[in-house]
């Protein structure tokens, strides 16, 4: 297998209802992209929901990181790369790398999964599956951008509080992955938002969320326009993110 | 022009970020899906961004009603079809016929247009633009559902409250179509979900919410398991809807 043949290259279209008051796709909706072209991906490589199904095991996402030059604005289409960097017992990294409508790089992600039994919610030793032909799809491919950061508050104030709705819930009965980037973006107000873009945006998933729970959400501005939060239910953790913003003005394409 | 020429007819799959608890299609996704149809549809027949930028004109929805018999469960694929069924002097109805990947009919979608002037935000008269030619798209073809109706609380109940937030706002600067759908199925709890469908929503949109402007929802069950509601901003109408559930083992399939 050739390299190229282990990237999946799909491509979308910055839907309007999907970009926000700046008319640009807004972060919430670049990660629910980048996370169809991992499902679409590993599902045409063997391990999507027929296997997971037959072997009652799924995916679970650890980390997800993504840093955007620059974001598609309403009705540019613009392509997403993706492919395996790694694969380790218990982990597997997936990369992602994004294209304008030009051909030109406007961003990376970043991605970090384990495959759990679904009855145990157990890990499973990813070497083991299938024969251990997902090793098979490792790939060499240029991914810039720092990995997944340690993010731990040490004087967080808190900002918000929100209870999981219908809306928020997925097959699985618990808050999806997407959500919590959506509720993070929403602690900063519109006026921030319009002055400035997220140049990086992380997520590291710990606890699951059900309906009618109220998320707190913690935050703590660790450098200028950075901002570490953490997002609890009571006392147990559910997720911690980092936001990085950058002036409008700021000229930081590559 | 035929009429077959006059029906545009668009795929897509029902991405699992997309659907609700239920595992099916949210009906705010299946509601996005259908206005970028009418937005896909009017663009290639010269309605669409470059047309309306240039005489600085915008399409504003004032109704929007979904019958469906089935929501596509994840990773079906669906078709939708969409047609301009009337032009009249202030308004246009387009309706939309939603398929499943065997070809079945699934539901039905009905909407009302204006067209407004964006400075004066003036209603612009749509038999006098583009020479008129908006009518020559309309169309016969079936759509064998009631038209939206008059919606009009006597005894509704304050059931729940929500501050317009970042992720709600579009480009224009205000809550977005879509988002009011979300919102107004977020006042039922997951277990009344869980336990039914809804089977026809209806928007009939009257004024615009802007960031940090507090909606109040009212309630009022006019028939088993027929909601009507009312959302304000204070004493100000936004917008009226009305919810259909039944119970998910009703087999009402056409």
């Amino acid at each position: 297998m050739t390299e190229n043949n282990k990237i999946g290259r799909y491509t979308f279209l910055a839907e309007p209802f999907h970009c926000d008051s700046s008319g640009k796709l807004s972060m919430g909706y670049m990660g629910n992209t980048l996370l169809n072209c991992a499902d679409f991906h590993s599902k045409s490589r063997g391990f999507g929901m027929t296997y997971l199904h037959d072997h009652n095991c799924t995916w679970v996402l650890s980390r997800f990181a993504i840093e955007m030059y620059e974001m598609p604005a309403q009705y540019d289409r613009f392509e997403v790369e993706t492919w395996v960097e790694n694969v380790y017992r218990l982990f597997t990294d997936r990369n992602f790398a994004i294209y304008n409508a030009a051909g030109t790089i406007i961003g990376y992600g970043r991605s970090v999964w384990a495959m759990i039994d679904v009855t145990t919610r157990k890990p499973l030793d990813l070497l083991a599956l299938h024969s251990g032909s997902i090793t098979d799809y490792i790939c060499d491919h240029p991914c810039p951008m720092d990995k997944p950061s340690r993010i731990k508050l040490r004087e967080g104030q808190e900002v918000g509080r929100y209870v999981a709705r219908y809306s928020d819930i997925d097959i699985n009965g618990h808050v999806n992955s997407i959500k919590y980037i959506d509720h993070i973006l929403d602690l900063f107000p519109l006026d921030y938002h319009l002055s400035r873009k997220v140049t990086r945006f992380e997520m590291a998933y710990v606890a699951e969320t059900y309906c009618g729970e109220t998320l707190t959400f913690y935050r703590e501005e660790t450098a200028p326009q950075t901002f570490d939060i953490e997002v609890k239910k009571e006392e147990t953790l559910i997720c911690r993110s980092r936001v990085c913003f950058s002036d409008q003005t700021t000229n930081n394409e590559q």
